[in-house]
């Protein structure tokens, strides 16, 4: 009675609220293929546990040799791949650097196998081949068909439990193998330690600690089978034990409880019926066993996988249903998976008791939020947390009370660069933390203290011995002898500091303003008027010679090259503008950028980008010119932007599996993504601005947190009416090329009219 | 005022009971050369903290060889050796085996040398030549100069927290090094992983997890300065690190604070003034950092470290006092260091706020006790828990309920065989947890609840597949074709077998009772009539041919031959000399023991002994025969045990450093001392009664925990007067020649009458 009183709850809200199951609109195997280093899995919004499939577990050379796998293997699934290894529960989503991929699973019957084997020979070892025929991938929900042993692989979550469910063949050799050797990113050291206690026939709890790109990392772990195992037992691989005197005592690798050691891969029997369904819960947890323990008890109470999966989606629903669009099919698959990719990092970092593990490896406990890890900063200050600031505000405040917290226990006194599970990675450059949170405080998102935030930028913004900060301020710029990456770095720190001016300026800390606008303007002290590109400078003040503004090798940048550097001045497009000759100009110049041809060397040299990624010289595959199609609307010849985007969304996102250009990078691809489908964009978070692209979906609602309703319309759009004939906000036209963060959280009604042709004047409405 | 008051009340306290300064008869140093291994620093009564030497940190050979530093090196300090490596805050006392050795620390000036060095070569490294001269070992204090730095090292504790002053020189090139990757039984792969953060100038904190003896074992540390350091840095010497990306944009090496990986060693720099003094404080937890934090902040607010070994030197007289002897002043010397060595371990393994880590690897609270681990059950179930019972019955009760919650955390539901650090060693054979659990219920010290600690005990003893358990089930002996040990786990078997059958007969527990007594007279299964000895049997139930009662060697004995072995019946001597011929011919056997000649081949193939821990054939070296000078006391011939314990005392124990003829044990051989100085031993724990030897004191005073005092007058006493004449009990003639648990602790006094000569009757009373 209870059960069908909240079904019938259920029916009503989702009237009141229209909800519409969009589901079926995401594909999480969209990216899986070449460069977008997704994870077709199993995960919920923000979900802790990402249980998704490994494809292979190539090793990497040690002494910090960089090779290969550790950046194809990102998500440790390829699309190309024949054969999968195991199910893991922990995956980075887009990165261009690897980790996780912790606890692999691999059901098998038949003969055990403790070794994973090759791919390229099959049945050498416990993976199996599969066919993507025979492979579902939704939001919430993963099957394959495990070829060589015959059984059906389904796993669903929660926030910190994957479950899996196997249907196994007829046999009295059916096994399930718990791999705690296996990971991504996985070198001869990256197993620090595992310890596992079997507690009975059907409970594990352990943990494991890794030094991989996270240096100190344990994830703690509880594991329950639905139906006991008649043996169990492990394989360590690890020939560098100490003598452990008494311990021989015990056959450590038949039925003892008691694991400890590096290298293990443990076993556990069964005999199976035919199509008998074996289920495994496994929670997560970054204190204890006995919090993971309690997570897997508070989040799944049963064995009804059916349940968890509809309750994930159910969750899916319910995020993706606060943007509802009409477009075509295509758009409408590339914009909820979009969507899905944007709201699966940062993941949450916070069992549920409150507690997590901090930076400094205490434990804490998170009072009044969220604790969130996974910050792809240098990535996602750009247009991902832009877009939570609309979206998901609630979710962006606990984010920057967990960089806040991160900051109290950073010995360093620093905001995070990178936050990855109690570590930071301190990945690429700039303090972009300062972005997200200024921009936050500047949209009254953050409920935390604002001066205290301000000062914990300030302190970041000024530790000299971080990447060439001290010079920075000494001099205006980075000297070119002291960095290999001295011109993306002073203009990138450029860019950070006028967030932290306009945040001070929120807060009327008039002194903190005037500092930090001065040293906005840094940004020119690496322009060279003559060549008009962004180049090193060498202490002595002059330009550093054998200047290549096409290389992104020994050039001064990262990630870039000057030619798409040089355009970044998010802060101030106009005095760039100036700088870079005036209006037409700089209108000719991205024009170059956009139909250039990129020698072959470019392609050898560069990370991160393959051609598919590029337009010309524009390589949106990278981030730093994320924001450089949008640039037009600073100039006379706006309807260009409109044309690019227009572009850059066809050329680089596609509904299939090599369909996205580049790495998503944490959502930051899939964030630009629904900005430019919706017709605007965040060129620089701190301002309240966002600049009018063209946008691609006929129509948008979007259901806000504080109760308003913001609707985008947009007449007579297609893929040929690509240019804005005019902008109406509540049915005036609107004054400039920009719409307001305020406009659109007081709701409201933004209409644009297309055409196949460009409205060629500045100011067109 | 206050602070005189406080010291007026001490003073009165002092009056009332009469405390005496017995420090200085405590000398640590006594079973620092050869074979004692223990360690000369400074501890408090059962201190978590062992805060001493290292004269070398010799390593380990890889891939569980053996060798003989892990041996020689159980304490860390030799006497015998020449230099001085640092100071370490964790050491084992008189073990067999060793671990531990953790965050060593040494002061040197001039030049920074990271490396050890080597003893052979002078100023090679930091380590420093000593002389003993120039050395005081006292309880709770240590002091040495360090030669090659001209610096005075003083140290003392509190029970968590080491305390170190530095004396040092006039320099600007002042260092103190934290070796984070010494320790004792160092071989390339303990170090598991090293966290550090150095908050500020005064104040670091961290932990290091290794795997040694103890396999999965963390230790926290937090360490404070007196003075703020000028600089500090650490070298990292782990040549298999991964490649750490963006690590890279800092300068680890120096002045960086968030250090982490493996084989880290650290300096910090100071200038100093001549005899300027640099104090640490340095904090343990098992817990966390906090923890760490939070036991220094509670047990030593300031910088005054006279205070601080004042407060050590006192606990050390509290805990002295309860035995107050007359004697002559190296029996004095001997009593009191081995009153020291036995209250040195179990160590406490509770942080200040009650917390510890748990066998399970989880954080546990004790509630209602003080979790203690170290325990080295095969040596001290036999007297220094017997001791604990009458002089130490709040603490021995502590221990329980620390095996009881140990057994708790057990995956495999045992007791503890050698709790270490929260870890088993396993190490030794028996489940001789049992025997110390029955002794102190059947003395009604323990709190808890005793049919929960039988069912434990039960449970330890049939565990089939511990050691042969299951095969000694089935047939009342372990076959030799299925262990090496098998008649020396068969004799411990049936020994700890009949104390689980007097604690199920004190519960009323009949069924268990009869079952384990049977079981206890498993021993006769291994006694070979024909040959008088105790022999390895086949499982077809004959005796292993080339028997050889010398050899330690394949024989089926562990640390003994057949020899002192076929003497192990503690629980039923009668029944054994009835086996062995009759009390006259067990006298002579005995007699043989005490005289024969040891083979050459004895001392190459037997662990743990020299020439000097042995009497004729009987091995005090090691603890199996420990009981069996008691054993004349069931002959007709009682005074020859008279004459043999007070031959073994004076061979075996002498106030030198190379006093101890074996290894301590954990206390065990001192305890062995204390019990027959006192004139009485426990021959089987698990029984009240006390066999009478010959006390070496003149006289004895206990005060015992119930407020009753038991006095021990021994006329006529000398090293002559070996022999007892009389024993009265209350002014009574005992009418046996055992004196009981009960009639001790209700106080009363114990007289000896000696004599030159024996008394030649079997009831001399």
């Amino acid at each position: 009675m209870k059960h069908l009183l909240f079904v019938i709850l259920l029916l009503h809200i989702n009237l009141v609220f229209g909800q519409q199951n969009l589901v079926p609109y995401v594909k999480p195997i969209i990216g899986s293929e070449k460069m977008g280093h997704t994870y077709p899995g199993a995960t919920v919004p923000f979900g802790a546990v990402q249980l998704s499939p490994e494809t292979d577990t190539i090793s990497y050379e040690l002494n910090g040799k960089y090779n290969g796998a550790v950046y194809q293997y990102c998500a440790g699934y390829k699309y190309e791949d024949k054969t999968i290894v195991g199910f893991s529960h922990t995956h980075l989503s887009g990165t261009g650097h690897s980790d996780l991929g912790d606890f692999l699973i691999m059901p098998t019957q038949g003969k055990l196998q403790l070794n994973p084997g090759t791919a390229t020979k099959a049945k050498s070892g416990f993976r199996s081949a599969f066919s993507h025929v025979n492979e579902i991938a939704e939001a919430g929900y993963y099957k394959v068909k495990l070829d060589d042993h015959n059984i059906i692989a389904e796993m669903t979550t929660t926030t910190r439990v994957g479950m899996h469910q196997y249907s196994f063949p007829k046999s009295d050799e059916s096994h399930i193998i718990l791999d705690l050797m296996a990971g991504i990113y996985n070198y001869d050291e990256k197993d620090v330690w595992t310890f596992v206690r079997v507690i009975n026939d059907t409970l594990v709890t352990g943990y494991r600690q890794t030094n991989g790109w996270a240096r100190t990392r344990t994830v703690y772990f509880a594991m329950s089978f639905s139906k006991p195992f008649l043996n169990y037992g492990q394989k360590n691989d690890d020939d560098k034990q100490p003598y452990h005197g008494f311990w021989g005592k015990f056959d450590q690798s038949k039925n003892f409880p008691e694991i400890a050691g590096k290298k293990i891969r443990m076993y556990f029997d069964f005999k199976t019926a035919e199509a008998e369904k074996i289920k495994i819960k496994f929670a997560l947890s970054s204190v204890s066993q006995q919090n993971a323990l309690e997570n897997m008890q508070s989040e799944i109470k049963d064995w009804d996988f059916e349940k968890v999966k509809s309750s994930a989606q159910k969750l899916w629903n319910t995020e993706l249903n606060k943007i509802k669009i009409e477009a075509s099919e295509d758009t409408k698959v590339n914009f909820y998976t979009a969507m899905y990719h944007t709201f699966i990092n940062p993941t949450v970092y916070t069992d549920v008791n409150g507690e997590y593990k901090g930076l400094d490896q205490n434990t804490h406990v998170a009072e009044g939020f969220t604790n969130y890890s996974t910050f792809s900063l240098w990535d996602t200050y750009r247009a991902l947390h832009p877009f939570f600031n609309i979206i998901q505000p609630s979710r962006n405040n606990d984010m920057i009370q967990s960089m806040m917290a991160h900051y109290h226990q950073s010995t360093l006194h620093m905001l995070p660069i990178w936050s990855h599970y109690s570590n930071d990675n301190w990945c690429m450059s700039g303090y972009h933390s300062v972005s997200v949170i200024a921009d936050a405080i500047i949209k009254d998102i953050y409920k935390g203290d604002a001066n205290e935030a301000l000062n914990a930028c300030i302190a970041t913004a000024t530790h000299r011995n971080y990447e060439g900060i001290g010079t920075y301020i000494d001099l205006g710029f980075i000297p070119a002898e002291k960095s290999g990456v001295s011109v993306s770095n002073t203009l990138e720190y450029a860019y950070d500091d006028w967030c932290i001016a306009q945040l001070a300026k929120k807060l009327n800390r008039q002194d903190v303003y005037e500092t930090f606008m001065k040293r906005s303007q840094n940004w020119q002290n690496n322009f060279n008027p003559i060549t008009g590109f962004m180049q090193p400078k060498l202490t002595d003040g002059t330009f550093k010679t054998n200047f290549d503004a096409m290389s992104t090798n020994g050039q001064g940048f990262i990630e870039g090259n000057s030619w798409n550097y040089s355009f970044f001045v998010p802060q101030n497009p106009s005095g760039l503008i100036d700088k870079m000759g005036g209006s037409t100009a700089f209108a000719n110049r991205l024009d170059t950028l956009f139909s250039m041809h990129l020698p072959d060397s470019f392609f050898a040299e560069t990370e991160d980008i393959t051609r598919e990624g590029i337009i010309g010289g524009y390589v949106h595959g990278n981030e730093p010119a994320h924001h450089v199609a949008y640039l037009y609307n600073w100039t006379n010849q706006p309807w260009k932007t409109q044309f690019q985007v227009r572009k850059i969304m066809a050329m680089q996102y596609k509904p299939t599996p090599d369909g996205l250009g580049g790495n998503d990078d944490c959502g930051q691809m899939s964030a630009w993504y629904i900005f430019s489908a919706l017709g605007f964009y965040p060129v620089a978070p701190g301002s309240n601005d966002y600049a009018i692209g063209s946008p691609s979906v006929n129509n948008a609602t979007l259901t806000l947190e504080n109760g308003k309703t913001f609707t985008i319309d947009v007449v007579n759009q297609n893929a040929k009416n690509v240019f804005v004939q005019k902008v109406l906000l509540n049915g005036k036209p609107l004054p400039t090329l920009f719409i307001n963060y305020n406009d659109i959280m007081a709701g409201g009604k933004l209409t644009f009219q297309m055409g196949s042709k460009p409205k060629k004047t500045i100011r067109f409405f």
